[in-house]
């Protein structure tokens, strides 16, 4: 494979059969239809939470987003069109020379005070069981050594200017090897990659060509992308920048072809969806639709829930006040929705550019590494229920422990008068209920009351609470039941349950 | 008065005799007895709840705190006898060229983002009833115009270079229109105000002279003084850097009889007690003895606690990660206890060197003010109640309302039984108990049982706390009891109980 | 021609025939001997002095010359063997931080100043008749937009970082349009244009590749040397950087047959010799065979020397002191034996980053063009005479004027009896003599007394210099003497005479 | 003396008396009468020609010369009432932020590659025999570590902010040990100091007292005047900044009669004349009357011709093209007049902010030097004659050697038929002519033959000139005959001739 060469041919490039061996167990053919095949790694559908961090030459400004550069316009030429253009382009008048360049910034990427350690101990203590990072976001730079990879660009990248380091590398290195504090397992190591770039010349003369000419793929793109897989081994590629184009102009299926059989991480590997216009929200070990896509049902193919701390901007924004930061609150409740209907969520932290996380978002990660330690159990390895609940007064989700052993109620709002109404579970004799993260001391007395809400044998059930005090309340925002014993609890072919309108 | 000319007259300041009309009502004389003769205005008292600002050139490298230059030398020059010098100069080693100066720092002191209606905004809603910000700090930085007070020294003030603007006089004229969230008045204005400075060499001079000779108190120091009074009005003054000297060496006395006497705000102006290495913890409006004072009993002289969000540094670091940020719970707690010892407390934030707040200070506040929400009416204008207690299992304090009809008691950790034992209140067959901020649609149910601890007629009640759920719980990390009718609510001889022992 | 289109398609151009029309009176192949039998353009051999401009961004450091980065290292990791990298590496330690890129002066190479009206009337005034600017250096930095040519490649050229100007469109424009002082006819414009890069990864591949593949050649360079000669039609080209590789690496031969059949500029454009390890002081219309070339006796093909004013950088250093300044005799010295044996020179300046040119540099350009105020006539549009001497005492050189009526004896040191000794002029009895430069209004004394050397009728003549005083001197460093009425002025074919030992 | 101390006394400093020893031989006292008593240091009159180095912030922008900042306005907002100042006001904007303030430039004021041992042996080569250094210009920045000597000024000296280096000492130091290469005596060393500073708040608070108050005086300008005298003994003070007001207030007397009584160079030190509005052009150890003063016939009163190699700025402008630098035949003619006129001449050079001399400013030194080293006898040492020559055709001075011995008429256009009309010497029988610079192997030769011009033992002499060739010639520019045994050689009282007009 070419690619092992310390310098890659780049007219062999052009000629390139992305090669790999295909057939047998693990041999995947370049067609979605073999890709679509392939089943998802255990550890990706089991792992529920990870963490995105998008961090580039736009966490410099760290002004209206990362996509200041696209909205500025490649120098500063954007059409006055839209409200963040205008502001953008005041803030440069302000703080910048007349000759300033984007490229400018590259240089104040300082990333003096970054520690990946650190970043790999708030991770793990979050509950995140996989970290993924921005390798090269829509502005190009490539966060690690890009040079031999693509020739054709230099000084692009953070070993050539700014940090002069590997960022990924080094994040590589520490996420490895840390274990996640609450499942005990090594965090996995996942990147980010635009396919394609704003103001790139080569996509530009593509996109005019309307992507009859694959120039910036194979001289641009998809070496890099080769190239990180091959230097960093990661096991979730989160691609993106996709949608102009279709896949066959991407060459994504070939990759990914490779990626799965030939690669070094061909067996634990997983990918996303953004490979091509056609392949978005279709094809993919794990769907992710949109930004924040958080169906209000499962969807039985894998999906992910990518979505930022900031509700305003995927790259550090230090002009943002705390209203534009979700709440632990609302970042619980939506980790039990994605989880419970089928989906893994991506939890986005914007790093500064000199390699500082806000503690904002390591107070956020906390309080949700504080929840998970009471209630992993019914977060990590769970499956969903078929079962859905939409509740009026209380929002009820389930999911069922790894065994088909327990069933977990997650309830959002505590109900007025202590009685949570359950409606799916049909129980049994041998029906018994506790919350998750009451005191282990008192274990004799954590069975909780429970009646038929209607015929016994049938489904549906009335818990009473636990009485609580502010002393021994187990957690805040969301609560779990376990049931065990419950009849109905392996069915996986039962039509969804209507939701109960009062 | 000679300070209201454009240009004061220098040569005249040398033989000015501080002059204010002493007698009558308001006149106070140069000396702390007639100081102290003066009686605490009341808006402080019943304010209890401050934010302490720390900002200047220091905030551009927010690093390792606002002693970053005295750490560091004047020229990089201090023995390096400690870490923090070792690793400040490590720092400008990697982060700045050979011939860096501290004052480079100034040229970056941008507050490009500084809205100080934002900042009086979030003030406003954390419950806080005053702002006091560092007019100047030990690096002699003013955030005024100060030019025309002390015309020997220039270029080295927020008007002349760095943000090119009156930080002072912009967040004085939003702070004070901003009505309290709370309370509905609006904030008052303070400053911090530094006597000493490090490295001046006026300041050297008398050092060296042992304080003999007054050239740095009447050429720069006092002069300061005496322009922010009369520029911006404020209320407060938290004087600072006066340890080395004896109040006559600074003129302390002389300045505050002025301010007292015949200042625009004589009637309403407090100071704190750092005038002088005989004036601290003595003599002052209020008394604040060292950073961060808290004492486990009441000091009958009005005291302020000052102390940090960032546990380690009063102007912003942005190498501090979520470890060194005190959580909303101790802020709380401390601010209970403050206020039940007859303190107020004055809450310290560190804005960035572009004017931004980090959300985590935005975040603490608001959950201060969350929790004042609720609870304030046993906080703004009580005052101690004589009896304090301190129990091994629950912790409890005491305020008394304005009108003296009600007895507050403060808890900060719920009882295992749910039962609070309070050992100083002596019930009355009309006492009633009820806890603040439960809701008021179910208001007749809402007294709670209580019984006797031992004698009736004696002091001691035993009170059955509320079954709260998570859904009707009124705040987190303590709460509060009013009682009403209450046999010794009025006595103010009665010597403090001790605390029991187990 | 597929450059015309605003984006080229790079695919097409790796399988591009470069395209031109062989065959017809302009037609030339691609072959040493076809481009070696096209005439050199008139213009160019009556020129004989041009300038020559380094500008990049090794003009920002301006220090040790034009070789910074190289010396440095790619990232200041050149092995310490020589003094000048120590010097830079000690520089680049005192002047810049530890993350410094060389990419980083690109930013400060800011052109404020920059008036390429002021340059063109400079060149114009010093007598020289043509203009040739760097358009890209070793250091691979392009002076115009090239972003187009060479999609592959951005953010390294003078329109996007830094001036953000297309410096060789504006001096193009102004020196085209500038008539020369001494001559009346407008200066031609060149571009110089360096074919190789030191730390392009695609030369380093080529290179690694022995040269076999030409991935540099047909992506970054070609496209760039066509890109600027159908932008701005240059009537020199003068490459350089080929020394390496063969031409038939760099595609030399096809470029000039395109230059000589096809461009704009084909009946009037000029190449030099640098294209080739092949090619260097054997093809071109001219050769420079190695920097400041000047041969000690006529080298029949037209050749150029090119050297710089200071001696020892071409790029601004401005670390250096007078002494490394040519001094304006040694310069004039230079031009006469340069072309009384058949070349050109070319002197260059090297302009600052902000766009002024040094007063040194005007200074001298001056100072020629004074003296060729007065010598042109033996100058501009002479040729070589085919006898050469060289005196031990005084030093003559000679040319002939374009129509061989009048032959020049150019001397430089004024022989101490006043007496000018010629031995190969076969004087007859019209030859009469004046010297350049003596005030017309005494024109019937201007004939100078000769004597013939040694026999009648045979070479060789003594003539009587005429007494100046400092009030008629027409010139200073050297002086020409104009002979008619000469036996032996047409010869063509004698061989060159031996030099006179005393 | 309370200067000695390492920390002055500011208090004491207001009632100072400025002590000195007065009575005796060179006791002088603070009135002028007593000042001007003083006799002139023979080293001063016998030096001819100095070096005026302006060196300071402005040096950064280097654009529009040293008062930059004054039409710029203190922070930008001067009138634009004139050219200057919108340019610089332009000049600012498109190369400064908004944020700019002045003093950011001190910060770049670098003098990495400043080399006094280079400096002092260019003014050596020169010719020149003292150097005279800004230590002060009207901005106000101090070239040397004046800290101490005035504690309420700091970070805007040379030490603290810039180039973190005293200058002034390292000037003093190297040119001090630097032998002149025309008359091998050391270099002396001489200090410019501005009084006035143009935006120091107590200078603009004297003067708005109609300069009643002399604040300024006794806080900022007179310290740090002393302190350049006790630190670098400098025998040359030239005050400026003086005309706004009398010498009572700026207490120059006073200064005056320390510097001639006390200091270390009370016996060797001289002083110009501004030093009060009523002071310049009638005190001083010599008068500089106006910059560029050049009267049109004899002043007995010593003077000094201060002018600058760039006609148009005395600090550097990089904006300045080559029509803006004097020529060496400008400044040869100027010297001669000068000192033929009983002046001397301060040339002055604007070093650039990195320390380096522009090539242009060494190339003048170089051609004067050049010059003196032939003619150096009729000037070093030398006195004026008291007959003036005003030819229409020929332009004569005249000097005198030191003993008397010889009289030299200098020359600076050659008469057409070379034969010089000297009006004014009487000769004698034994009277001897010759040219200066006439090589001396040919010494029996080198009697030029002169002629009565009327009648024998009158004044009147006709002089033939020798006639030169460019190799022979001794200097360009003017020319020098020495005169001996003339008649009327030693008359003091002879009333001036009348100018010859034709």
């Amino acid at each position: 494979m070419v690619f092992g060469q310390r310098i890659k041919s780049l007219l062999l490039l052009f000629t390139l059969q992305y090669p790999f061996k295909s057939g047998g167990v693990l041999g995947f053919e370049a067609t979605w239809e073999s890709l679509d095949s392939r089943p998802l790694p255990n550890w990706y559908d089991e792992a529920k939470f990870g963490i995105f961090i998008h961090w580039g030459v736009f966490s410099v400004p760290s002004y209206k987003g990362e996509w200041f550069w696209q909205k500025w316009g490649r120098n500063g030429d954007a059409p006055s069109t839209n409200q963040a253009t205008e502001e953008i382009k005041a803030f440069v008048n302000k703080t910048e020379l007349p000759q300033f360049a984007y490229a400018d910034y590259a240089h104040r990427f300082d990333a003096t005070l970054y520690d990946p350690e650190h970043w790999a101990g708030v991770f793990a203590q979050s509950g995140a069981q996989y970290v993924v990072l921005t390798s090269k976001h829509h502005e190009g730079f490539c966060n690690w050594d890009s040079r031999q990879a693509v020739p054709t660009s230099w000084n692009w990248n953070s070993v050539e200017v700014g940090p002069k380091r590997d960022l990924v590398g080094e994040l590589a290195h520490s996420v490895k090897k840390t274990m996640s504090n609450q499942t005990q397992k090594p965090l996995r190591f996942g990147l980010y990659h635009s396919l394609y770039e704003w103001f790139n010349p080569l996509y530009e003369h593509d996109k005019a060509n309307k992507f009859q000419s694959q120039t910036f793929v194979k001289l641009k793109t998809m070496p890099e992308l080769y190239d990180i897989v091959e230097k960093y081994q990661p096991e979730v590629i989160w691609s993106d920048g996709d949608w102009d184009a279709h896949s066959d102009y991407w060459d994504s299926k070939q990759f990914l072809a490779w990626y799965a059989t030939n690669s070094t991480v061909a067996k634990t590997g997983v990918w996303n969806d953004r490979w091509g216009k056609d392949a978005m929200c279709h094809h993919g070990s794990f769907l992710t639709c949109q930004d924040r896509y958080l169906p209000d049902k499962i969807n039985h193919h894998k999906w992910e829930n990518a979505l930022t701390i900031t509700s305003q901007s995927w790259g550090y924004d230090r002009s943002l006040t705390l209203k534009s930061y979700y709440t632990a609150e609302y970042l619980i409740h939506a980790l039990i929705q994605t989880v419970a209907y089928n989906g893994n969520m991506l939890l986005n932290v914007g790093p500064r550019a000199d390699g500082t996380l806000d503690p904002i978002f390591e107070e956020r990660l906390t309080e949700i590494g504080s929840w998970l330690s009471v209630n992993g159990d019914a977060i990590y390895g769970s499956r969903p229920w078929n079962h859905t609940q939409h509740e009026p007064a209380s929002k009820v989700f389930y999911t069922v422990s790894q065994q088909n052993k327990v069933l977990y109620a997650l309830f959002t709002e505590w109900p007025e008068d202590s009685k949570l109404q359950l409606k799916s579970p049909v129980p049994t004799e041998s029906t018994k209920v506790h919350m998750l993260g009451l005191p282990s001391a008192r274990k004799e007395s954590i069975d909780l009351r429970w009646s038929h809400r209607g015929e016994a044998s049938k489904a549906g059930m009335t818990i009473q609470l636990p009485a609580l005090t502010p002393r021994n309340i187990p957690c805040q925002y969301a609560w779990i039941l376990a049931l065990t014993g419950i009849g109905n609890l392996g069915e996986e072919d039962v039509a969804e349950e209507e939701s109960v309108v009062s």
